[in-house]
């Protein structure tokens, strides 16, 4: 049944990251072209989209501890401390040009490392500590 | 310049989630179809592929706590405590499915939401405690 159905998972929708102040997080994504701010609760969260995924940023203040519910039905609690990580995809032959779009907007790179398979990861963090990357799609096989 | 490279971000390739048990975490995150294991390191991680997403398993003990480097560059720390939250796109119209298979594999359904443009998602937990989601991606307007 499983497979006439095609029961199966088509992609990761939504991402969270957790940080402390919404307003500062705002202003250093705003800077990353690609996303999309699509929605925003004042204390609680950020929402964009980049692409076809998700990127949901949350005050966990609020999400680890107050119940809110959609006709009844709760929204089950959730929330982090510490550093998360994301990657993001991009034109693995313009990594040259984010590294300076980055530099330019005052982000510091914290790392840039060459894989085996020769994809670029350029590391930084945004102003909760989490390490964000931007990398070619090519370091997983060039199919995702 | 920007606009003549199309420099921007293509999408989230690589969301993580933390997890104290990585065999536990295998064992789970193994009954989810559409999630294909491809990389393990004992005590560290779990990759899997999700279509053109990628879902990182990390042990934050290592992660956060001890450097590792990829040819002399330091690869940044990270690492959570708490629950995170991700969400999986998939066919809206299998969610009784899903429903079905998630029982059939002894997952809770801890909520079921149906959100005001008639998406479902359905809530459950990893054996870590994070909040897992799937639900049509029509919930963001179809596109995503």
């Amino acid at each position: 049944m499983t497979q006439e159905l095609e029961i199966k998972l088509r992609g990761v929708l939504e991402t969270c990251l957790y940080v402390d102040d919404l307003d500062a997080a705002e202003a250093f994504y705003s800077k990353l072209p690609g996303l999309k701010l699509v929605a925003r609760e004042e204390g609680r969260h950020i929402f964009y989209r980049c692409s076809r995924n998700m990127l949901l940023l949350f005050n966990p203040v609020h999400t680890a501890n107050e119940q809110t519910d959609i006709d009844g039905n709760p929204i089950p609690l959730h929330g982090t401390s510490g550093a998360g990580h994301i990657a993001f995809s991009v034109d693995g032959e313009n990594i040259d040009v984010w590294k300076e779009l980055l530099v330019n907007n005052g982000i510091q790179i914290e790392s840039e490392v060459t894989w085996p398979n020769e994809a670029v990861s350029l590391y930084f963090r945004d102003p909760a500590g989490n390490s964000l990357e931007i990398v070619s799609p090519s370091l997983w096989n060039g199919n995702v």
